[in-house]
C-alpha cells in the first residue's frame, strides 16, 4: 500500500542479513551510524543514502591532543563559601568532576577570574585574592566574615559532555574526547583541512550527519560523574578569553564572568535574559553561523547533503534564530520526545527536509532484560503523531545499537507499522497543509520567536515538577489545528500585535522568562495588549501569567483576567470567590475534576463579574473574563492530556469569541482527534489512547460522521 | 474543694432567680452587662463586683448627632479603574458601604486626597482631576489609556464598626453608633467631661470596662454590609486632618494619603511596615496613651478599677507597646481564641491582672436550636488551659446573653466543671511560674516585640489558608515550656542577640513581615545571626525563612539552613534530594506521615552534609543541619496538632543542643502534656484529647510516673 522510504536506520558491523531484513520491513532507504559504530561497503550498498556522523570539534583526538591550549571552555561558579573568619578558602573545583573540568591557569587569572561577595554582590578586587595552583583554592585576603563568597573560574572541558555522557551510559572504555575550538584559527584551519580530508575519505556518504557544529550545548557534570547543571539551550561552552576579546571589539563594551556565570543561574532560560547575554547570543550565534556555512559549502562542494542534529554541539545554530538561514543547511535532524520537540524539528525553516529520530534509542537502559521498549514507542508515537499531522517532519529514524532492537521482536513489529503509517500520512496528505483555525495563536514570553516551542524546558522532552503543568500547553497545542507564533514582549513593544492573532497565551511562574517578570512593569508592553484585548483580542493566563508585584498588584493584568493571586499582603482584605453555576462553554465536555497537574494556590477574583469556573480548596482554578470586546481565561495549570487538549481548545475558541468555529473537523470523544487536508481532499481520525474508541467527526460543513478507531488506531478517508 | 471567684457572669434583666443559680454553680464573682443588656441592682447585690461597660467615643449618640464635624475618619481607596479613554471616571464608593462611610469633602479635597496612576505608580496632579459631589466620582482629565487609576479618600465613618457588627449579627433594630474623634478638642473636652458624669452615675460600678479606647481597628464593610477589609491591628481608623496636621508638626514631615492606602495593602501587619507608618503608629500611640491616662487617673479617683477590653477600640493601645505602660490600667481583658489569644492577654505587663473572656459567647449563632455549645467551649478550654497552666490568667468570664446560655444545661453543666478547674490551678500552683526550659525561644519577624503573640493574625483566632501553617508554631509554643520572646531585625540589629536566647525562629511566606523580606538583606542582620548560630545557637526556619531573591538565593541563610527553594531560575541546576535513613531524635516519636498543613514545595538540600528528614513528593518538609557549632532546622509548615507540637518540641531541644534536657515534665503520650510548678511544689498532667489516656511523666530527677488521664481530664500531683 505504501511506498518504500523516508525511513533511516541505524546499523553497524556484522548483522548485515538482519539489516537486509529490517531495511525491507521498514521500509528504509537510508542507513546511518551513530556514535561508536561503523558501516560495512555491504550495508552501505542496501540503502539509497548513506549518513555519516561528522563531529567538527570532537572528530580529531590527535589534533585535540597536541593542542590542549586550544581547547574548549566554561565559565564555572565555586561553590559559595561562607567566611567564618576574616579570609576564606574556597576549594573552587568543590563538586565538580575533575576528569572533565579544569581551572585555566594559562590565561592570566587576575584578568579572567572573579571573586564575588554574594552577601552584598560587591566584586572582590583582584589583588584581594589569591589562588594556590596545587590545591586549586581561592583565598579571600580580608573577607568579611559570615558573609558568602564565589568564583568565577575559566576552566578548559577535558572531557566532552555529549561523548561523555554515552561513554558513561554505555559504559565504554575509550578515550575520553577532548572538544577543541574553533575560535583559534590554528584549529579553525585545521577543522576545515580535516573535513575536507574526511569528504575525501567518505565517497560514498550521501548525508553528512554534522553531529553537530562547533559548541555542546551547557553540560557539567559533578564530583560523582553525575548531571550537575543542564542547559540544552546554554551557551555555557562558547565562552573562551578569545571570543570575549573578539566580543568586545565587535559589540564595544567588556562583558565580565558574572555576565556568564549570573549569579550561579548561569542565564538559564528561564532568568529574563540580560543585554548582555543576548548580546552574547547574538555574537556567537555570528560566529558560528559564518563557520558552518563555511563548512556547508564544502560538503556541498562535495556534491553530498548537509544534515545537522538539532542537539549535541548545536549552541548557536539556533534553528530560529537570526543566523540560520545563513548556515544553508539541506536537512535539520533531531529526537523526537513528544509533541513538542517534533514541533521543534518539524517547523524548523529555511531547510529542504526535517527529519525525526524516535524512541526509544537502541540503548541498553531500554533495550534489556525486562525492559518494554514497545511501550515507549507508542507513547512516543502517539504524541508525536498529532503533530506530524499539523506539521510534519518529512523523514524518520532511529539511533543508538540495532543489534539490541533485533532481540524484540514485539518492537521491530511495532516500528513496521509505524513506518507504514508514516509514510501513509504523507501519500494521503500529500504533502498539504492541514485545516487551521482561522486566527493564530501566540505565546508570549521574554524570548518569543527565537526559541519556539522551546519554552518550559530544561533539557530535551524531560520531565520536571516546576514546567509540566506549563508545557502541557505547548504539547497540547503541538497537535490542534492552530497556527502557533511564539512573541517577545519587545515584539509587542515595537511592532505592536499582529493582525492576525487571534489569542495571546502567557503561561509561567512569576519572574521566569515564561511569565516575563518586570516585562509587566513596561507600560507600552502592558498598554498595547490591553487595548488588542478591548478590541476584540483573546487572552490567556495560566498559573502566574503577568505577573510582577507592583503598586498593590500581582498579576498586573488582573483588570483584563478578573483575578489576582494572594501573596500575602492583602489577606486583610476579604475575598468572595463564587463559582458561576452555568456550565460555560469551556466546561461543557468536563464532567470529571481537572487535572491542573501542580495547580495555583490563592488566586481569587476580583470582581463580581468575573465568572469563576473551577475552584480548588477554594482558590480559582479557572476564571474566564470580558474585557471591552474581548475576553480572558485564567487557568491554574494545564498538564498534557486529552481532557486538557479539549478544554484548551474550547478555552481558545471562547477567549476569541470564535466559538461557532469550533466544531470544524472536531471530534465527540476527547481521545480522538481529526486532521483535515482540504487540497488533498483527504481527513484523518486518530485515536490516542490505547483502547477502542467510538468517536463523531464534524466535517467542515457541518455535517457528521460516526467512527470506531481501533487502540492507537487511524483512519484515512476523502473529502 | 475550690474557693469560688475568679469568674466574671455577663448578666442581664429579668433573670434574677436564675443568676443567683448560677453565681453559685459558677463560682462567680463579678458580673457584667454588655453591648445591649443593663444589670438590676438585684443582680448587682449578688457579686463581690460590679463591671460595666464603657465607650468612650460612641457612649454618647447625643453628641455625637450634634457635633457631626468631628466624626472619626477612614482614608479608603477606591476601587482601581482601568482608563478605556484619555480621560477615566472613577466611582470612589463603589464597593463600600454608604450607610458605613461617606465622603468628606469638608476638608479640602485637592489637600486631603490623592488620585494615583498605578500603572507607573505615579501621583496625579490635583488640577489634572476633578471631583462630582453627587455622583460621587473623581475624573481624571487627561489619563494615560490603559492605566489603572486609583483615589485615595477621606471618608468620615457613619457607623461604629463594631456597633454595625453586633448590630448586623444579633439583626438589631437600632440607631447607628456614630464614632467621634477625640482629636478636636471640642470632643476631647466632652469625653473627659461625660466620663465623669457617667461615673457619678454609677456608684455601684467596681470596675469600669473600657471597650475600649478611642479607635476601632481597621474594619470596613462592602455594599453588601459583608466585611471587606479587617486589620485587627489597624490603625485605619486613627487618621484625621488634624492629626495629620499634628504629627507633620511633631515628626517634622507630612504624610500623604499613599501613607495609609499603601497601594491598597493598607499597612497590613504582613507588609514590612514603613518608617512612615511605624511612626505614625507612635504617634498616636502617644496620643492615645496620654489621653486613655487621663481617663483611667479620673476612674482611680472614683475609686473603681480601669480594665481595659483587649479589641474594639484598642488601635493605639497596643499592650506590647511603648507607651502602654503610662496608661495605668489596673487590667486587661480579652476574648479567648485559642492558646495564642490566651498568651496575647496573660502575657500583657504593667496591669495588676488578666481576664480572659472564653468561647462560645452567647449569641444567636452558637446558642441556636442544633447548636452545640460544648463542643465550641470544650475545644476552647482545652487549647487554653495548656496557655494558663504556662502563663495564667487570673479571671475568667463570658460574654453575650445569658437567657441563651441556659437554654442549653449540659453547657451550663460543663461551665461549672471548667471554672472549677481554673481556679484549682491558681489554688495548686499557688501562683508561681511553670517549669521553663533552661533557654529562650525567640520568634523572629519585622515586628519584633511590639507585637507579641501576633504573628500570622489577620482578624481575631480566625483561621486563614495562608496563616495556619504558620500559627501552629504559635499555638504549640502558647503551651509549651519555653519562655518565649519575639524579637525584631531591628532589635538584632542594634542589640545583637540576647545570651538567654536558645532558638530563634523565623516563619513565614517570603516577603512579609514575618518572613522578613529585605531585612535580610542587611549584612549586619545576616552576620549576627550566623555568627551567633555558629557559635551555639539554634535556628528555625519554616516555609520560606530568610527570604528575599538576591546574589542567587532565594533563602538568603541557605547556608545555615542547609536548604534552598527553587523558584524556577535554578531549573538547570540537578538536584539530588536524599532521605536521611537514621531516624532522627526530632523524628523517634514520630511514626505517620507529618501534617505541614499548606506545606512547601520545591526545597531541595544544598549540600550533601544536609540531613533530610522528611520529603514530600521529592520535595523536602524537614531538614537538619550543623553549622559551626550551632544547628538549624528547616520545616515546610506546622499547622497545630499535637503530634506537630511534640514534633516542634524535638526540634527545639536538638537546635539548641540540648536533647538532654528534653524529658524533664515531659510526657510519653503526645495527647498529654505535663506543667510542673517547682516553687508549689506540684505538677499537673493533663490531656488534651476527647478519649481517655495512658502516658508516663518524665520528673526533673529523671524518675517516671504512670498516669491515665479521662478524656479531657487533669490531675494535680504533689513533687
Amino acid at each position: 500500500m505504501n511506498d518504500k522510504g523516508r525511513v533511516t536506520l541505524p546499523a553497524e558491523e556484522g548483522l548485515e542479513s538482519e539489516i537486509a531484513t529490517i531495511i525491507d520491513r521498514w521500509g528504509a532507504d537510508a542507513v546511518r551510524d551513530s556514535d561508536g559504530t561503523k558501516l560495512t561497503p555491504e550495508v552501505k550498498n542496501m540503502a539509497n543514502k548513506v549518513y555519516s556522523k561528522y563531529f567538527f570539534t570532537r572528530g580529531d583526538q590527535e589534533w585535540a591532543k597536541a593542542n590542549l591550549d586550544e581547547r574548549q571552555h566554561f565559565y564555572l561558579m565555586s561553590e559559595p563559601v561562607t567566611a567564618r573568619a576574616n579570609h576564606v578558602d574556597i576549594p573552587i573545583m568543590t563538586g565538580y568532576f575533575d576528569q572533565q573540568v579544569s581551572p585555566d591557569t594559562d590565561h592570566d587569572i587576575k584578568t579572567w577570574w572573579e571573586v564575588i561577595d554574594r552577601t552584598t554582590g560587591e566584586t572582590v578586587a583582584p589583588e584581594q585574592w589569591t589562588y594556590e595552583q596545587d590545591a586549586k583554592v581561592v583565598t579571600v585576603l580580608e573577607a568579611n566574615k559570615w558573609h558568602i563568597y564565589t568564583v568565577s573560574f575559566l576552566a578548559y572541558q577535558l572531557w566532552d559532555p555529549v561523548h561523555m555522557y554515552n561513554h558513561v551510559t554505555n559504559k565504554w572504555d575509550t578515550e575520553h574526547h577532548i572538544p577543541y575550538d574553533p575560535r583559534y584559527p590554528k584549529t579553525r584551519k585545521h577543522i576545515i583541512k580535516h573535513l575536507k580530508k574526511w569528504l575525501d575519505e567518505h565517497e560514498d556518504t550521501n548525508v553528512v550527519r554534522i553531529t553537530t557544529f562547533f559548541y555542546n550545548f551547557t553540560l557539567v557534570f559533578n564530583d560523582a560523574a553525575q548531571q550537575k547543571y543542564v542547559d540544552w539551550f546554554g551557551y555555557g561552552a562558547t565562552v573562551s578569553p578569545l571570543a570575549l576579546q573578539a566580543f568586545e571589539k565587535e559589540k564595544g563594551y567588556k562583558l565580565h564572568p558574572e555576565d556568564f556565570v549570573d549569579e550561579g543561574y548561569y542565564n538559564s532560560p528561564f532568568r529574563t535574559p540580560s543585554t548582555a547575554f543576548l548580546d552574547w547570543i547574538d555574537f556567537q550565534q555570528r560566529f558560528i553561523s559564518e563557520l558552518a556555512k563555511e563548512c556547508v559549502d564544502i560538503i556541498h562542494d562535495y556534491g553530498k547533503e548537509a544534515m545537522m542534529f538539532l542537539g549535541d554541539h548545536w549552541a548557536g545554530t539556533e534553528p530560529y534564530g537570526k543566523y540560520f538561514k545563513n548556515i544553508g543547511l539541506d536537512a535539520v535532524v533531531g529526537s523526537v520526545g513528544d509533541g513538542v520537540t517534533l514541533r521543534m524539528i518539524s517547523d524548523v525553516p529555511h531547510v529542504k527536509y526535517t527529519e525525526g529520530r524516535f524512541l526509544p534509542y537502541f540503548f541498553p537502559d531500554t533495550f534489556k532484560e525486562g525492559g518494554n521498549p514497545v511501550e515507549e514507542a507508542n507513547q512516543n508515537w502517539l504524541q508525536a503523531r498529532r503533530a506530524i499531522l499539523q506539521s510534519p517532519i518529512q523523514r524518520m529514524g532511529y539511533g543508538g545499537y540495532l543489534s539490541l532492537a533485533l532481540k524484540f521482536p514485539d518492537f521491530v513489529d511495532r516500528v513496521e507499522e509505524i513506518t507504514n503509517e508514516f509514510r501513509q500520512i504523507h501519500l494521503k496528505s500529500k504533502e498539504t497543509s492541514s485545516y487551521k483555525a482561522p486566527f493564530k495563536i501566540a505565546i508570549l514570553n521574554s524570548w518569543g520567536g527565537t526559541r519556539k516551542w522551546m519554552s518550559h524546558h530544561v533539557h530535551h522532552a524531560i520531565w520536571y515538577k516546576q514546567c509540566y503543568s506549563y508545557y502541557g500547553i505547548l504539547e497540547s497545542l503541538s497537535g490542534m489545528p492552530f497556527d502557533v507564533e511564539f512573541i517577545s514582549f519587545d515584539d509587542i513593544k515595537n511592532n505592536g500585535i499582529s493582525d492576525d492573532i487571534g489569542v495571546i497565551i502567557n503561561a509561567g511562574d512569576a519572574y521566569t522568562s515564561w511569565s516575563g517578570g518586570e516585562a509587566w512593569l513596561d507600560q507600552k508592553v502592558v498598554s498595547t495588549i490591553k487595548e488588542w484585548i478591548d478590541q476584540g483580542g483573546g487572552f490567556i493566563g495560566v498559573g502566574e501569567p503577568t505577573a510582577c508585584e507592583f503598586q498593590g498588584r500581582f498579576f498586573q493584568l488582573s483588570d483584563v483576567l478578573g483575578v489576582q493571586k494572594e501573596i500575602g499582603f492583602s489577606l486583610n482584605t476579604d475575598k468572595y470567590n463564587s463559582l458561576s453555576h452555568e456550565k460555560h462553554f469551556i466546561l461543557e465536555e468536563n464532567d470529571n475534576p481537572i487535572d491542573f497537574g501542580e495547580g495555583m494556590k490563592y488566586v481569587y477574583q476580583t470582581n463580581q463579574d468575573t465568572m469563576v469556573l473551577d475552584m480548588v480548596d477554594s482558590d480559582v482554578t479557572i476564571a474566564a473574563n470580558q474585557f471591552g470586546s474581548g475576553r480572558s481565561v485564567y487557568l491554574a495549570g494545564l498538564p498534557f492530556s486529552p481532557e486538557n487538549t479539549r478544554l484548551l481548545l474550547r478555552a481558545i475558541y471562547w477567549v476569541a469569541s470564535k466559538e461557532s468555529l469550533m466544531k470544524k473537523w472536531y471530534t465527540s470523544n476527547v481521545q480522538t482527534e481529526c486532521v483535515a487536508y482540504p487540497e488533498a481532499h483527504s481527513f484523518v481520525a486518530i485515536n490516542n489512547s490505547y483502547d477502542i474508541q467510538q468517536t463523531t467527526v464534524w466535517k467542515e460543513d457541518g455535517t457528521t460522521v460516526e467512527i470506531t478507531l481501533e487502540p492507537m488506531g487511524y483512519e484515512w478517508f476523502e473529502i
